[in-house]
């Protein structure tokens, strides 16, 4: 590439589970040129055909590598493809980034000037080139993480390529990086996993009673077992860090509950509202203005397309759409969140097509 | 009521609040005569005016009186109604059981014998009698627990009146209940209160990052601080039990990141697979089975209602549908849930109305 572009024509993605084929798919479309490669024979084949990228072979050039491979391996490939492409730009997508560089120590100054990490944040309960598709990073975050060697033409291009992947490019450094993902990603992978686990040997009439509540916070459980425990292990110290202040935190609350200060408990639950309030809200909106309508669908088929078309001719504004599958049974609630002066009109055009509102 | 009636006609609610007044609007539009007390003349009013129930007065007779008040109180509430109401059943609404009765031992068996305990588990995030809807628990459990004494008719009334507000009865002994509730409803919300409040000294630029994941996890920490503190409470003994086990897996965790043990970390986060999917299903299928269509919309008023309604046109069977609400920005991320065979037509005709799908 010529030195003053920001633009990587030719890009080598090393690694195709779903977020190299992902990219491969879109930078092909976009009419650049995508090579790839993988260990495994199968995942680049699915990635080839599903982009119509090219199978990588030594004699050709490339002005980026892309490193999507799992965070373990992360360091030794990129230490790899800075000795096979000794003018490219080097970049990965692994959700750790202190450890990386760690690894890499080593390495002189040239090459950490053509290093930019980067974490695009667009995991989904799916994985493998089979589940990839070319707009997975559309407005999702995408942390970029200098070093201090990092060059601004090296940060342009990678930061350049988030944008064109759709993302929305995050700057941060690599410690607060990993501090952040511990705290808002790897620590509620874990209490998900960990409250999860704990329903493996409780009684089935316990966990029969189960509402939308433990369902949404143990959600993130259902995640792939041997992909977080890599992600895990790559940033071991932080999640330990905050896991530690967690636990010290519960048994604060048990030594609280068995004295029977409800004080105390309350605080931290009052700690827990102000908590809610400081994530990023959507249309900056607080709740307060929202209301519920509920309905209750009958087990029919088509019937969530049929209250979808009533509540679209309704003419108001949806804020949210929320299916509560408590019970287990063929029926469902439905919860429709709307601004408090829709809240009537709302329930009474559901009523008028035969919906059974209930709240 | 003549004693061999399960339906009890007169009913006294005591205790204005979502519950109490809910119950009472269902009753009375079924045509029983429903009598409210509450000791604030506010929530009173309210819940008079919204269901049309007539304010309690001592020379009236009832046939079962239910004690909606906070659970600390119920077990006082309800030795008074068993010396005024001398042949009336008595039920409560608390979702703690044990303390409840315990706190009734000196009773004789006579009162024993009139008292069943039930939990409707319709809590919402919304609280009072302002937020009160007749049909709140249509399709909800409502857990009833008998003590050694209650009487075959006695339950049969209290079992009617669960069935007769749509709910869907589930029979527990009062010990399994309050086990089953610190498992299912009390350490998930403790949770969810302990992690979102880790976040309150986290630096912004941390949190600004947080997507849908943590947001599903730490969403019951919205609960109102000062019920949920009174409720913990009541069920300490048992919530504490569930997070020293939480606590001990954590410090667990802790020591395998530490040791870097990938092996053991591995284990939990497989527990947590397995345990989700003890969790009672909708419809009794996997999740295999079933396809993400991910629809980015943008941001003009109606976009949902536009969405919803060219899904309802697309004639597919939806399974879920999720609002992926990260970054805070105006513009929002759908998740439509179909099974697989249904994923490629509702991209396309989503496509056809001008629907970016990027998933």
């Amino acid at each position: 590439m010529t030195s003053s572009s920001t633009f990587a024509q030719r890009v080598l993605i090393i690694g195709t589970g779903l977020i190299g084929t992902s990219i491969a798919m879109s930078l092909q479309a976009q009419g650049r040129t995508v090579f790839l490669a993988d260990s495994n024979e199968e995942a680049l084949a699915t990635a080839i055909a599903k982009s119509g990228a090219h199978t990588f072979s030594p004699d050709q050039h490339v002005d980026l590598v892309i490193v999507a491979t799992p965070p373990s391996t992360v360091a030794q490939v990129l230490r790899q493809a800075a000795k096979d492409h000794p003018d490219a730009v080097l970049t990965d997508v692994a959700s750790v980034k202190s450890s990386i560089l760690a690894a890499l120590a080593d390495e002189p100054s040239t090459v950490f000037s053509r290093i930019v990490g980067g974490h695009p944040m667009a995991g989904r309960e799916v994985s493998g080139a089979q589940s990839a598709q070319s707009n997975l990073f559309v407005d999702r975050p995408w942390v970029l993480t200098r070093n201090e060697h990092t060059s601004e033409q090296a940060f342009a291009v990678v930061r350049q390529l988030a944008v064109d992947l759709g993302a929305v490019p995050f700057e941060r450094t690599a410690a607060e990086h990993d501090q952040a993902v511990a705290l808002i990603s790897h620590t509620p992978q874990l209490l998900a996993s960990i409250l999860a686990s704990r329903l493996v040997d409780a009684p089935q009439s316990h966990v029969d009673l189960a509402g939308q509540g433990i369902r949404d916070t143990v959600r993130l459980a259902s995640s792939d077992a041997t992909l977080w425990a890599d992600i895990l292990a790559s940033n071991a110290d932080e999640v330990a860090d905050q896991l530690a202040g967690i636990s010290r935190r519960i048994d604060e609350v048990v030594q609280a509950l068995t004295a029977g200060d409800d004080a105390a408990v309350s605080t931290v639950l009052g700690l827990g509202n102000a908590g809610v309030q400081k994530l990023p809200g959507k249309h900056g909106t607080g709740s307060r203005q929202d209301a519920l309508v509920v309905v209750r669908l009958e087990d029919k088929p088509g019937e969530l397309a049929r209250l979808l078309a009533a509540t679209a001719n309704a003419n108001v504004n949806i804020e949210d759409v929320r299916i509560d599958h408590s019970l287990g049974r063929m029926t469902g609630l439905v919860e429709l969140t709307v601004g408090r002066d829709a809240q009537q009109s709302l329930t009474e055009t559901l009523g008028e097509h035969g919906f059974i509102v209930i709240a």
